[in-house]
């Protein structure tokens, strides 16, 4: 058998709300939003996604509410868009519970707490899932974070990267040197857990972190989970082209899609690792039905239930504007002085030729900023589109923005996976093993290649004997 | 229907780790603890515990390995005597989704996290739980931990346990006062998901902590998490008497429980508290089978299973001696220089009239420094020597020690607890609402006569219009 065409990654993107990026879908008669803090929720979830052979559910998450708008997290908390916001991590052991091959990818922001304590959890849960976690690796998001901490304002960004190329340095350590392979033995026998000589102490001094201590958990089936990272920047490229497996996009264009594929798969082979050890997947947001007609006519329907100045209090925070001083119906010139340059350029790209309100900029459609990737149609539709984009832009896959769920996911699942399949597209079977092997099937931990895990292994063996 | 006796509090006593302070028990052929990292040993357990009508699942843990015992964890390592050990907050939401009244206690340690970031982490846990969680709180345990993140030592006790009195302050109006308890609204057709005029940012600027943020979280059944504290020194019951609800003391002689007991209570009363509030707990080894005889035979046969210096290691950093500088067999007089003046006394009260070696601190015995209450017998000989425990001493229950599990602690569920129920000394049903109701059937909030939480209302109140 040929693979006709290389198999498309879908992940279910996520959050802990009621609501996200398009606020106000807790509204829509058949969304489950509201019931966001019980383990059922995110156990019918887990259910649809593994039921259309998902990848993953990748888990975006905040420390601190979206307060930008107006100077607070109120109408973010009016309209329960991304407010409240629980904590993501505790509902992968119920959800792994239910599932046998999905992956887990869950946000932790290396800025609030030591990489030991973070390491000790993400290997907790790498054991707990039978090697399904991956980690969005964040280096801080909003201010409000800071201040919920009692910090002013986050570091400068380039100094944040600084720091998580040293955090990075140490959970390395800790995941792939601590615990040699064959140290646990389980051996009743000879009263041996495990051979105290295969396992190392992590000593170290550097500028961000200090530690001397053992990794607390013995080697999980990945040591390291799938790393991923979503930063934009020239640093953010930089950091991930050293260290991610997948890279995370939010974009519109094809042409800005493929400069950045191109940029970060440069930078990857410049690192010495294999440009296709980096899956690289667009945020997209997915409207299907039987028909065009049909999908169409729930575009309208869903459009309905969003919520305007939810949204906007979201993409305030995102875009560092506080677009309560606006009439949702001003004109998109107004907001020019209060804009750095780069987003005035990316408003300019997009609005072009149109007359923009300020209410567009969180529009249900494509071409908004909060949109990403914006399809709407039936499954054959939907298919040529997705299947377009990989061939035309490098990508390798999609992650699915939530609307209202999990009608919005079993829809996809149900109707464009199949579609997908018969193009041959898509997978028909999980691949064996660990989340890492089921992505690019070349094993269950990072291979050699990777140069932070080379780098840790040499230093944890220098250090013994 | 009058109750007869006092209802005794039972909860199972774990750490994610092969085995606890009795070290080596997963060399047992009964045994499930080399499946300590599998979500399927939590299930199991929590089945277990709520089959027999247990209040809890009570989580220690620690952050770092025990490392004094020869300058490193080899030893407990070696003997898979707390280590390694997984990160316990992350099985709790397996074991919710398979039962429906157990209650579960988590130990989080404030000296590593800011306090918005834990009480995030509890009130998810208390929302997805539905109103099940305690949190023990931890200011400091081993000096390992420190060193794992780069402190050279702990803080002075005492210091510590004023940072944590404000840690407490800042989670309580996190947890009591940021959300008002009509906030949360779910109105579809005004679209108002929370009310924002009743939800207030907590603004904090103390001498360890600062904060400005809303709670995360919209309220969960608890609000508070059933507070757990097991601080045994003066400034330690302190603390106890002013936020604790439920008291672990770990002892061996009624006269020393009483005695504590009664401070506990006297201190609780001084601090405006019903003393009542505040359940009182001590840590059991509990052996039993249908006779006395079999449970004599099951006793020896389960210390056949106990690895010397793997439980030498556990008690070495507890105790801060390094007990490998000894032969097992040294009499124990010759520890005397090494040890503080209290753990001497200890030893003293402990050892009269006996010849001890070095073994026997950890001996798996009644009346080693290990053991807690130690209980060897038939269902009937165990009831009446608890409700004899309990009526002597003045205590609410038993933390029941992990020897081999599942089995050791099924023994007592499907044996001991018919017996104490024949006898009026034990519920036959769980209490509606949340474990605090469960446990004290006033209510699943903390009551107003809460110092800490009446404080913190008052504060938040004061700074909203």
């Amino acid at each position: 058998m040929t693979e006709a065409r290389k198999k498309i990654i879908l992940n279910a993107f996520h959050m802990c709300t009621p609501s996200q990026q398009w606020a106000g879908t807790w509204k829509h008669p058949k969304d489950h939003g509201t019931d966001y803090n019980t383990l059922e929720y995110y156990v019918e979830l887990a259910q649809t996604a593994e039921r259309g052979l998902l990848d993953g559910i990748f888990f975006a998450d905040s420390i601190g509410l979206m307060d930008k708008y107006g100077g607070g997290p109120w109408e973010a908390i009016r309209a329960g868009g991304m407010a409240p916001m629980n904590d993501p991590t505790l509902v992968i052991p119920a959800m792994a519970m239910v599932t046998k091959n999905l992956g887990f990818g869950v946000t932790a922001n290396l800025t609030y707490e030591h990489p030991f304590i973070m390491a000790r959890r993400m290997s907790t849960l790498d054991h707990l899932t039978k090697g399904r976690i991956g980690w969005n690796i964040v280096a801080g998001f909003v201010d409000s974070g800071a201040r919920a901490i009692g910090n002013e304002k986050l570091r400068a960004h380039d100094e944040r990267y600084d720091m998580a190329d040293e955090y990075m340095e140490v959970v390395y350590k800790l995941w792939e040197a601590s615990w040699e392979d064959d140290a646990v033995k389980r051996d009743r026998a000879n009263a041996v857990f495990a051979d105290p000589r295969k396992v190392h102490r992590v000593d170290h001094a550097g500028e961000h972190f200090r530690m001397s201590a053992v990794h607390m958990c013995e080697p999980s089936m990945q040591r390291t989970p799938v790393l991923y990272q979503a930063g934009a920047s020239t640093r953010g490229r930089a950091f991930a082209a050293k260290h991610a497996e997948c890279v995370f996009l939010t974009s519109y264009s094809k042409e800005m899609v493929r400069n950045h594929v191109n940029d970060i798969r440069a930078r990857t082979i410049a690192n010495g690792r294999n440009p296709n050890d980096v899956a690289i997947i667009v945020g997209s947001t997915v409207i299907t039905a039987p028909t065009d007609r049909e999908a169409q006519e729930k575009h309208r329907e869903l459009r309905e239930y969003l919520d305007v100045r939810g949204s906007l209090s979201i993409f305030s925070a995102l875009a560092g504007i506080d677009f309560s001083k606006y009439d949702p119906d001003d004109p998109i010139e107004y907001i020019k002085n209060d804009a750095n340059q780069s987003f005035v350029e990316r408003i300019t790209i997009l609005s072009k030729g149109k007359k923009w309100s300020v209410r567009d900029l969180t529009a249900f459609q494509a071409g908004s900023p909060t949109a990403g990737i914006f399809l709407v149609g039936s499954p054959a539709t939907i298919a040529a589109q997705m299947i377009e984009w990989v061939e035309e832009t490098g990508i390798d896959g999609f992650n699915l923005v939530r609307t209202a769920e999990p009608v919005g996911l079993a829809a996809i699942v149900d109707l464009v996976v199949p579609e997908l399949q018969n193009r041959g597209a898509y997978k028909t079977a999980y691949r064996e093993g660990s989340l890492r092997n089921k992505l690019f099937g070349h094993g269950d931990r990072l291979s050699d290649a990777h140069p932070g895990v080379r780098a840790a292994r040499a230093s944890v063996k220098a250090t013994v004997e």
